[in-house]
């Protein structure tokens, strides 16, 4: 419509700002009480499986933009030579002693090149290169992350590697890559500290020519945009202060609301990206926090005691960014598929531990081989297939109304949809069920309180069978053999 | 001197079956009760060693066969194009319509290339491929071959995964090289049934202008391939006769000799290569014939019950290494990366379980994770670990004589000395120490003997404390009691 896109984009901003200051007036956060287990697991699992979908289409694309030589014959042409005239080929040791004609070198000296020479039609190298660098990442920091639970040195050298995996990935294949010297795509820097685009300011004008009616425009969008911030937002806050990071200090929805609508103001002045706490680089953030038991017995698991909450390593990863600035000589050797692979393997590593995936590879597991989770002791096996196969299907509805350009712009739209679905469940679970399968209450701390129960009630009925007179432990044997016999 | 290599290596060859045959007659396979674990473990981590150093080494050779591009450039060149006149350009639209230029039509119509065409000094792809491919062979094989122990499938489906794992692995690699169309080097089958070498048939002939003498000079040499060959042969044989295979028939170790002979006399007569039963594949052998129980709870580890001994599979793998002949259309598509891959995985497998390996290991551990071997019960730890540096400076003896070819002549004499290593070890380390460190008693029998003798000697002790009227079970709780509090 000739409309000045980055204005526009101001209002829409402004607006966003606006409802979020409202929702926060009004104690809108109290409804992410409707956001459970199954809301939160779909959108973590669709964020991860974006990462590594990106990822490998990512490195796929070199493929296209550097074609391999498909052809089925190597490069060597044996019939190309360079005529040159003889006193600068003597005077060129380069050129006359390589055993294959260097032809750039040729072409320097103003030599002409034989029939026998031509140029491929591919770019030699660079993507299966790209593809060594991507697996070599990923595998690397796979390995290296779980190097805490080996063997072999002591435990802070171990712990040591452990922390640092995904770094000392992306510097051994940047150091193969630069070894190499195959020109792989780079990270673009850019050299300058500048807005991207070369005809704009530091700050967007609110209008630039656009007219006056596009600031009530800007308000359908504006509410699509509310709601994807604030339910991206929400339930990343709701995965972090999920109970079982046993965390200590309260939790802010409505300050983190606060402080994110000032953000996005700021933002949308000066025309940078909106954000919001990341699904995905949260949970990472929260896991490599984590604080283990150090196991003493050989073959004991780490127990989980707790995350380090403090705000140095906050303040310190953003200030790392803004000094990055200053690194841009550096950063541009890192090859893109290096960058790729790191994204891959937090995809792969943010899938840990989500319920929804477990659930998914019980599906490939016979029975006897099933972990002993919680919900496995108290519903039917056949209504948590269903359970998982009613998920996978929001999932997948989800990933197609991204993927399309027509629709995605409903995409927030259906992350609501997908709190009336869970809704619609009880119909088709009893409440006792949902419960179970759709319980924030984390599996340990469950496992315990069931197993005490079923304790309890054997203890009841072994009562029932030999009188009162039973005492604890010796009880809990005798009654378990009267059930058996009975 | 002029002599003819085949005729002269058929007297040699003859010599080494007279003298094994000598050597059956007076029973000198009873020396291989000098073969302990110290030199058989040294000889089969040599073996090892030299599977994963040559399948490493053969594919670095690629990259110096077919270098990468390592200019920094990519191979895109816009200024190259081709002229040729109007006509044959409108009636190819394979050139007209390619981005790039496709080169070798052009000279196919008898075009002309502009100056910016050049031919790189290097083959593309190859290189890189062949790495991607050695890596997926290696790691599938790896992957798959443990796959019997993953939750996932019914039992017999891991099961047939994980029999079927190094073939799954090269079907696959074979079909990406085929897909990528990469020429990367194939293995070369040749086309007809006939001896390699095209002036010769299929018998030596003994002399072939050799002078009469060859015959005796013969001798010398031949005696050290007799070294070679029953070392290499009879380690074999007390590897795979070891008391931990729990093999129930009987060895035939001067039969084998025996039979060897005669084989090693129709190879010389046949110009064909000497055999032995190589270590690295009668080690895969024999554990691909492992019978394991069925774990029936989760987490149980397998036992190992027993070898299914037979000759079916001998006879079956030789008969399809001889009809392969009629498979060399298919084979020649296998490519040479894929088989180093195999090897790789061959050799990093048959360091499984070999308790030198082990023990190597066990130095980069600290003593709390160390795994409970029998061995680190009953000897000090120090000691232990002076016996792997001794093992291990012999196995670089052996490396450093067997690398260079002045040297390499000498390594079946070293063999021999390494014998008289072991023996000269009993001035370093006590009977019972190296009893322990280097028996031939498998470790799980030991284990339960030593477990026995340890509540014998307690009970023993308890009964001096508490009188003989002790009875087994509460005897050994309470006897621990005293011994604790005294």
């Amino acid at each position: 419509m000739g409309w000045d896109y980055l204005s526009f984009r101001f209002w829409i901003g402004t607006w966003i700002a606006i409802i979020l200051l409202i929702l926060v007036a009004i104690d809108a956060s109290a409804l992410v009480c409707y956001i459970t287990r199954f809301t939160e697991e779909n959108f973590a699992t669709l964020i991860a499986f974006i990462f590594i979908y990106k990822a490998v289409e990512n490195v796929l694309a070199i493929g296209k933009k550097y074609p391999i030589n498909n052809t089925g014959v190597t490069d060597f042409q044996p019939n190309c030579s360079c005529s040159v005239n003889d006193s600068i080929l003597i005077s060129h040791r380069e050129l006359a002693n390589s055993t294959s004609v260097d032809q750039t070198l040729c072409l320097e000296l103003g030599g002409i090149l034989s029939n026998g020479c031509f140029t491929p039609p591919y770019a030699s190298d660079v993507f299966l290169m790209s593809i060594l660098l991507f697996l070599g990442t990923f595998l690397i920091s796979v390995y290296l992350k779980d190097f805490k639970n080996a063997l072999f040195f002591s435990s802070k050298v171990r712990q040591f590697i452990s922390d640092f995996a995904v770094i000392i990935a992306i510097m051994a294949m940047t150091l193969l890559d630069l070894t190499s010297g195959i020109a792989t795509p780079k990270l673009e820097v850019p050299h300058e500290f500048k807005p991207t685009m070369p005809n704009r300011g530091w700050i967007i004008p609110p209008f630039n020519h656009n007219p006056l009616y596009t600031v009530f425009v800007a308000i359908p969008p504006a509410l699509l945009g509310t709601i994807l911030i604030f339910m991206d937002q929400q339930i990343t806050s709701v995965i972090i202060n999920r109970k079982e990071y046993k965390l200590k200090k309260g939790c802010g929805y409505h300050l983190d609301l606060f402080i994110l609508s000032i953000l996005i103001e700021i933002c949308s002045l000066m025309g940078l990206p909106w954000f919001v706490a990341a699904t995905v680089l949260s949970i990472n953030h929260v896991n490599s926090l984590k604080i283990e038991s150090e196991c003493a017995a050989p073959g004991d698991k780490p127990q989980f005691l707790g995350v380090r909450e403090q705000r140095v390593t906050h303040i310190l990863i953003f200030l790392s960014i803004g000094l990055s600035v200053f690194l841009t000589p550096m950063l541009g050797h890192i090859p893109m598929p290096v960058l790729f692979g790191v994204f891959l393997y937090m995809g792969v590593a943010s899938l840990k531990g989500l319920q929804f995936f477990d659930r998914i590879l019980i599906m490939f597991m016979p029975n006897k081989y099933q972990p002993d989770y919680m919900f496995l002791r108290q519903v039917p096996i056949k209504k948590v297939h269903l359970f998982t196969i009613i998920q996978t299907a929001c999932l997948i509805c989800l990933w197609v109304i991204k993927s399309f350009s027509q629709t995605s712009i409903l995409f927030p739209l259906m992350l609501v949809v997908m709190i009336g679905i869970r809704k619609a469940l009880e119909c088709i679970f009893t409440k006792r069920e949902l419960k179970i399968l759709d319980d924030v209450m984390p599996e340990m701390s469950r496992r315990y309180q069931m197993d005490n129960a079923e304790v309890g009630i054997r203890t009841k009925i072994a009562k029932f069978f030999l009188g009162p007179k039973l005492t604890k432990e010796k009880e809990y044997i005798k009654c378990v053999q009267v059930i058996n016999d009975t």
